[in-house]
C-alpha cells in the first residue's frame, strides 16, 4: 500500500468549529488547541505523516467522555481517544481532523481484587504505573508489548508482546470494560465472573476495535501471582529454520515457555553493537520459564535437550535474576540496537503472524526479499505464537525508500496471508494495514463494515482506521 | 421469570409453506417433517416445554447451509441451527416454528495439523469423535461440558465444563469459524494464526450467539498435547467456605490446576448413593493436575498443605489412571446419582458465576434458600472459575413445583448478578435466562440487539433466543 492510498476523511469544517467552541467553554485548560500539542497528539511512531486534530481534550470521568462524544456525535465530528501515542499504524492520525479525546487524567486504579486475580483501572493507567501499583500485592499484569503503553490504547489495540505465548493478549486478558459507545451512551460489557455465556461477547468486540465502536473507560483486567522461580538464557541455532523446529517442539511438549523470542542474524548483530553479548550472529532465541524452582529448572533442562537435538545450543541458563535482566535489556533494546545498523536511518516497524508450521518459511523468504531488495531489515520473533517483526531501516526523506519498504511490506503481509497467517499478530490495522485486511478476510469485513454502520452511523468514532468509508 | 414469560414468536404460515416446499424438493429424504422427528429436534434436556420446527433438513456442506439460510431469509422463516440437543435453555426451541437445521452430516475432520496444534472440523463433529480421531497424535481438545456434544454447538453457546480452569473455555479455544449469515453470504473470521490484530474479533462474535448471528458450517480449535502425567484426588472440607478458601488459595499461588470442582454435602450423599465411595457426606474437592510426573506430584503435594490449612484433608491424591477415572466417573455421574435423591423426579439443571472471592457466599445463601424453600437440590461446582450448578429435583407435571423452582432459579440468578456474577457462567441464556441478560447487563443490551438487527434485520437466525423481540 502506497502513502496515496490512505484514505482521505471529509473535513467538516463548520461542525469542527461548533465543537471547539462547545469544548472550549466547557473544559477550559483542559481542551487545548495549540499547534504542538495537536501534533503531538497525532505523532506516529512510524513513517506515516502526521495528520493533526483540531483540539486535544483531556476529560476526567466517563461522564466527561460521554459529553465529548455527544458533542462531535451532534456536530459530526471526528473523536480519537488517544492513550501514549505508541501505537505503530497511524492509529492515533486525524484525518479529517477533530478531536483528540487524550485519556491520560483517567489514570487511577479502581479496585485491585486480589482474591479474584483483577483490577479495574482508568483507561490511562500504563502497564508500569498498574505493576508499580500492584508491586505490594505479589501480583502482576503481564502482557508486555515493549512500549510502556496506556491499558486503554493496549486493549483498543489487542496488543500483546513477549510473553502472550504464556499469558494471551488483552484479547484473552480483559475481563470486562466500560466504553462509551457513539451516541454518547456508556455501555459495561461484562460482570467479573471469570466467564460466562450470557449475550454476545462485547469484550471482544471491543478489544481490538482500535477506538472505531467505542472510547473506553474502564478496564478489567486478570492478574496472576508473580512467579515463585523465575529462570532464562539464550540459545543459538545454525539456522532460523532450527530455531523454529526447536520451538515447536517445546510447544508440541506442552513445556510452558513463558517468552520465547526468536532474533535473526542481522538482529544479533545490532545486538552486539549495542550490548556486550558473547553470543556469534547467528540466529538465537531467547527463552524464559516462570513457575516453581523445581519447574523452572525442569523446564530449563527439557528446552536444552530440545535445542540440542535440532543442532542448537548449548543452553546456558540462569534463575540468577541480574543475570536473566541484563540478557532481556538486550533483547528489549532491538529496536535502538538496530539503528546503529544504519546510523542516521529511521526504522519503519511491521509485524505479521502466521501458523508456527510456515515461521520459519516465511522469515526465510522473507530474509531473502530483504537481501533481494537491498533492505537493511532486521527480525525479532515472539516466535511461540508465530509472530514476528521487522524493522526497516529508511530515510523517511527519500521517497523512493519509503515506497520500497513499502512494497516489501505489502509482499510481507501478502505472504503472511497465503500462508494462512495475519497481516498483524499485534500492531493492529490503523491506516498502514487497512489496504491488506479486505484481502485476509474476505467478506468478513463486509459484516465488520455492517457492525460499525450499525453502531456508529455517522462515522465519528476514529474515521479512517480498519475500516475507511 | 415464569414460562408465560417465554417470548412469542409469531408465525408466517405462508413463507414457513415456501420453504416446506423448496426444501422438499430440494434435500429429498434429508428434508423430514414427521412429528417426532420435529419433536425430537426441539427436545430441550430440561422442563420448558417442547416448541418443535416444523422441517428439519440435513445440509452436508457450506454451501448447502446457505442455500437454506437463503430461502428462509427470503421468505422470512426461521431457521434454528441443531448439533445434539443438550443445551439446557431451550435454544433449539422452535417458537414461531420454522427449520432446524440438523448438522449431524457435517462430521468431516477435515485438517489436523499437529505443529500448529489446531483442527479444523465441520459444526456436527462431536468432542468424543474428535478426541478418538486424534487418538494416535498425541494430541486431545480438552473442553468437557459434560455431554458429548457437537463442537458446533459447543461454539455456539460458548460451553465450558470441568477444566475450563486450565484450558479455558470455547472462547478462548476457537481460533476461526467459517459461518452462514442471515443474507447467505459465508464468512471465515479469521486465519490459522495464534493471534492477530486484525479488525474486529468476529470469532468471539459468533462463540456463544447461540445461532442468532451466523450458523458455523466450519471450525479451527486449538490442541493440547495429552499431558505426559496426570495425578487427582478427592479431598474433604468441614464447610463450603473453607473449600473454597482453598481454591482461593490454590489459584493464587499459581498452582495450574487442571480441574478443581466442589461438591456439597448433598451432592455427596447423591454420589455415595450412586457409587461406592469412602468419603464423608461433607463438602468435597475433585482435584486433578496435568504436567510432567514431577510437576504433578509437586502440585499434588502443595495442594494437599493448602488444603490442611483451611481444615480440609487428609488429601490422598494419585496418579495411578483407573483409580482416577473411577473418581471422576462419580462425579460425572452426578446428575444421574442426583436423581436418586428423589426418585421420579426430573432435574432442572441451572448455572451462575461469581468471583471467586464471592463463591463461599453465594453457594451458602444458595443453600440456605434451598433449605427454605423446601427443595431437594444438590450442587456442584466448577470452582475455579467461580462457576456452579444447582439441580432443582423436581415433579415436572406439577405446576405448583414448576413456579417454585422457576423462583429459585430467578433468586439465585439475582443474588449471582448481585455479587458482580453473571446468569450463566456456561449454559448459555437460550429462552431460560433472557428475562435476566438486562439485569446483568444494562445497556449493553441495546448494543446487542442493534447488532443483532444490523446482521439479522428479519430476525430468521433462532429467533426469541437471547434478545426476544
Amino acid at each position: 500500500m502506497a502513502l496515496s492510498d490512505l484514505k482521505a476523511v471529509k473535513r467538516n469544517e463548520a461542525g469542527i468549529a461548533a465543537v471547539l467552541g462547545i469544548l472550549g467553554q466547557r473544559f477550559g485548560e483542559r481542551f487545548q488547541t495549540g499547534q504542538s500539542m495537536r501534533e503531538q497528539h497525532a505523532h506516529t511512531t512510524t513513517y506515516i505523516p502526521t495528520q493533526a486534530p483540531d483540539g486535544v481534550v483531556f476529560p476526567q470521568t466517563t461522564e466527561e467522555v460521554q459529553e465529548i462524544v455527544r458533542a462531535c456525535n451532534e456536530h459530526r465530528v471526528p473523536v480519537i481517544a488517544f492513550g501514549t501515542g505508541t501505537s505503530l499504524e497511524g492509529h492515533v492520525n486525524a484525518p479529517g481532523g477533530g478531536i483528540s479525546l487524550d485519556t491520560s487524567r483517567m489514570n487511577r486504579v479502581l479496585s485491585v481484587n486480589a482474591e479474584d486475580l483483577d483490577v479495574t483501572v482508568e483507561p490511562g493507567v500504563t502497564r508500569e504505573d498498574l505493576n508499580a501499583y500492584l508491586r505490594d500485592t505479589g501480583l502482576f499484569f503481564p502482557i508486555d508489548p515493549g512500549a510502556n503503553a496506556s491499558l486503554g490504547g493496549m486493549a483498543a489495540t489487542r496488543a500483546s508482546g513477549t510473553n502472550a505465548v504464556r499469558y494471551g493478549t488483552m484479547r484473552e486478558n480483559v475481563l470486562a470494560l466500560t466504553a462509551v459507545m457513539a451516541d454518547g451512551s456508556a455501555v459495561t460489557t461484562a460482570k467479573r465472573a471469570k466467564k460466562s455465556a450470557a449475550g454476545y461477547d462485547l469484550t471482544r468486540l471491543l478489544v481490538g476495535s482500535e477506538g472505531t465502536l467505542g472510547i473506553i473507560t474502564s478496564l478489567t483486567l486478570k492478574l496472576y501471582g508473580i512467579p515463585q522461580a523465575i529462570s532464562g538464557g539464550v540459545c543459538s541455532f545454525p539456522s532460523v529454520d532450527a530455531a523454529c523446529q526447536a520451538v515447536i517442539a517445546t510447544i508440541q511438549m506442552g513445556i510452558p515457555v513463558a517468552r520465547i523470542e526468536l532474533v535473526n542474524a542481522l538482529q544479533m548483530r545490532a545486538l552486539k553493537l549495542n550490548s556486550n553479548l558473547d553470543y556469534p550472529e547467528s540466529p538465537c532465541l531467547f527463552v524464559e520459564f516462570h513457575g516453581s524452582e523445581t519447574g523452572v529448572a525442569e523446564q530449563a533442562e527439557m528446552f536444552g535437550e530440545i535445542a540440542v537435538e535440532y543442532g542448537g545450543g548449548p543452553f546456558s541458563w540462569t534463575s540468577v535474576a541480574e543475570e536473566r535482566t541484563r540478557l532481556w535489556k538486550a533483547r528489549h533494546d532491538a529496536y535502538w540496537a538496530s539503528l546503529l545498523l544504519r546510523p542516521g536511518a529511521r526504522g519503519l516497524s511491521t509485524d505479521v503472524c502466521v501458523p508456527i508450521s510456515r515461521l520459519a518459511e516465511c522469515i526465510a523468504e522473507t530474509e531473502a526479499d530483504i537481501a533481494e531488495m537491498g533492505l537493511i531489515a532486521p527480525i525479532v520473533g515472539h516466535v511461540g505464537d508465530g509472530n514476528f517483526h521487522v524493522l526497516v531501516l529508511m530515510d523517511v526523506n527519500d521517497p523512493a525508500e519509503i515506497a520500497l519498504a513499502e512494497k516489501f511490506v505489502g509482499r510481507l503481509n501478502m505472504r503472511a496471508i497465503a500462508m494462512d497467517g495475519t497481516c498483524t499478530g499485534e500492531h493492529g490495522i490503523g491506516q498502514g494495514k487497512a489496504g491488506f485486511l479486505e484481502h485476509e478476510l474476505g467478506s468478513a469485513v463486509d459484516v465488520m463494515r455492517a457492525i460499525k454502520r450499525a453502531l456508529d452511523p455517522n462515522d465519528i468514532l476514529n474515521p479512517g482506521k480498519i475500516l475507511p468509508r
